[in-house]
């Protein structure tokens, strides 16, 4: 079967001249006798795939070089906990969390467990429909960071301006790191585990400030039993993400990735491309009053577009017409129903307008 | 460049076979116009690979019916936390390590960050030349189990009878799983990083027996602020592996490899090949003094062959010549020098005659 327009929240749609590359490595990589998958991580080969990931991300991102970089495992989830074992563990520390859906929701649980968080703005009582203005968050001085979700893929919200209200940063990236420019300076922490963005799922970037790494060592010393050497960033770094064997092929992918983001003009041409494939989307939305989108304009994702139709019906026949005309992937979280379309880096503007022309001949038999 | 004998002790080879199979599945799998990497980790699509994967595990170990099977990630390492976590963390509860080298030296380590542990038996004495005999094991009746490490990658030791003293076992089977038949029901828990018999690194299997599944229960609800949800056994159970977003690549290759084995005959005729495969490297090892065999006969890995030459400018060059020859991954753990051959289940009888030979042509111009 041919390839088809993929528009899944993730893990999602990769681009085909990386998934050719990959293609090509499993059975021998770089003289090695060997595929990717089979050479150790210990070796020469391998270590140039890890130094080049880890280049390429802080190039694009402009990660300062007293910064550090790691590939881990676990995604997201564990990222809920393990960054706040390490910034707040020392002592139950506060945190503010920036509440915008469900996976902030999950990452105030995880960090609950060790330190003292709060939220600092709550967008359940607006459906969660939209982000927070800076005026709306209330934060303790006394907190160590400030938690947030860059982007939401099940409520399809986004921030478009850093939510900068004078504490450090800790951001979950994971569904639009590398899909635009960010500051990384302003952050404590950044993490993203790679299946939207930036490669299969089973590897998380995970990007600390010299602060997060001192922080770390200071937990380790400070609590009973230290950190669990897997949870620990400060050894994490110590040992450039290979305390134990990671995630070869899924780094090596999240490189070919990297190496397809750089080729094509980096992260402003990305953004510019992301804008189009969205604006395109959105103006559709917001022709015909068939289409009823889910996000407050001004917080509107680039990454994750959702919208209801007038039934859940509708949007049954909507998802399933569109699956037999190889458009996959459109279904809207089961906690939410409607209909979603991810618009990740590798989705290209023909999808959009395939999208697009499917939706007026659905709106216009129906 | 052609593919070469891979002795490398992990990741390590792996069926050319599978992975032609997965170079097939990256640009369109089963109909879903996406790749393997690129559907939904909730797709009827992938739930099929998982349900594959497990009952493929299930049936090749003669699993339980009652018993767990997980895919997780983070390798053993994060088990040797995890299962200490879960099964001791209600109260500190005690444990006993059979302590045979450098991995189950790291599982106590971790564990005893949660638990009561102790060594039951400790190799340091005999330079982990040897796997204890049952009588020189001293456990402690209140102990809730009693770790062990099946193969020693390292030193090149294995257990070849159950260290069965009466408690319930936890063993670290990742580098000798599906290599041969072993007694699922006599564990409380069994756990093993893919990148040696089952697939690429990035995925940890996990077999829990009912008492571990409900003792992960009681640890939840006793500890001050419950158990993180990434380390909580009975979630991922709850949850079928799926709480977050799997390997979803990684468990795909792991079922194609368990495909290969059962296509291969399931682990009797894995059991009579690496049999084969050992004896025939034992018997040069044992022809001439010139090679010093590292393991006690009794406790001779089947999996890990290791041993020295006179010098360490002898063992260089040797690694170096092989190399150059072809043969592969050779080089003994940096923490032990000497050579190392590791013969997974993908090493075939061929391989291991190349290497004889060249080991009697080295020795007979040295």
């Amino acid at each position: 079967m041919a390839r088809t327009p993929n528009f899944a929240a993730g893990p999602a749609a990769l681009p085909l001249a990386v998934i050719e590359r990959l293609q090509g490595a499993l059975p021998e990589f770089a003289g090695q006798g060997a595929g990717i998958m089979e050479i150790s991580h210990r070796s020469a080969a391998f270590d140039d795939v890890l130094t080049s990931a880890k280049a390429r991300l802080a190039s694009l991102l402009g990660v300062p070089d007293d910064y550090a970089i790691l590939f881990l495992q676990g995604g997201a989830s564990m990222q809920f906990y393990m960054s706040a074992l390490n910034l707040l563990g020392d002592s139950c520390a506060p945190a503010d969390f920036l509440l915008t859906g469900t996976w902030s929701t999950k990452a105030i649980k995880e960090a609950g467990r060790v330190g003292a968080v709060q939220g600092a703005w709550d967008g359940k009582s607006v459906a969660y429909k939209r982000v927070p203005r800076p005026d709306e968050i209330t934060v303790r001085s006394e907190a160590r960071y400030l938690h947030y979700t860059s982007n939401n893929t099940i409520y399809g919200t986004q921030f478009h301006t850093l939510p900068d209200v004078g504490l450090p940063l800790v951001a979950d990236l994971s569904s639009d790191i590398c899909s635009r420019a960010i500051d990384v300076s302003k952050h404590a922490l950044l993490y993203a585990g790679a299946q939207k963005n930036l490669g299969p799922s089973g590897v998380t970037a995970v990007i600390l400030s010299p602060w997060a790494v001192e922080q770390s060592r200071r937990t380790a010393k400070a609590r009973q039993g230290g950190l669990p050497s897997m949870l620990d960033y400060g050894l994490m770094v110590d040992k450039n993400s290979m305390f134990n064997t990671p995630n070869t092929f899924g780094i090596f992918a999240l490189d070919q990735v990297l190496a397809w983001v750089q080729d094509g003009g980096g992260l402003s041409a990305m953004s510019a491309r992301n804008q189009a494939k969205a604006d395109l989307l959105y103006a559709e939305l917001d022709r015909s009053d068939f289409w009823v989108p889910r996000a407050d304009v001004d917080s509107r994702s680039l990454m994750n577009v959702t919208w209801r139709l007038s039934s859940p019906d509708l949007e049954a026949r909507f998802v399933e017409e569109a699956t037999a005309a190889g458009l996959h992937g459109l279904k809207g979280h089961r906690s939410v129903g409607g209909i979603r379309a991810s618009l990740y880096n590798a989705t290209s503007l023909a999808d959009v307008q395939a999208l697009v022309g499917f939706m007026r001949d659905f709106e216009a038999k129906s």
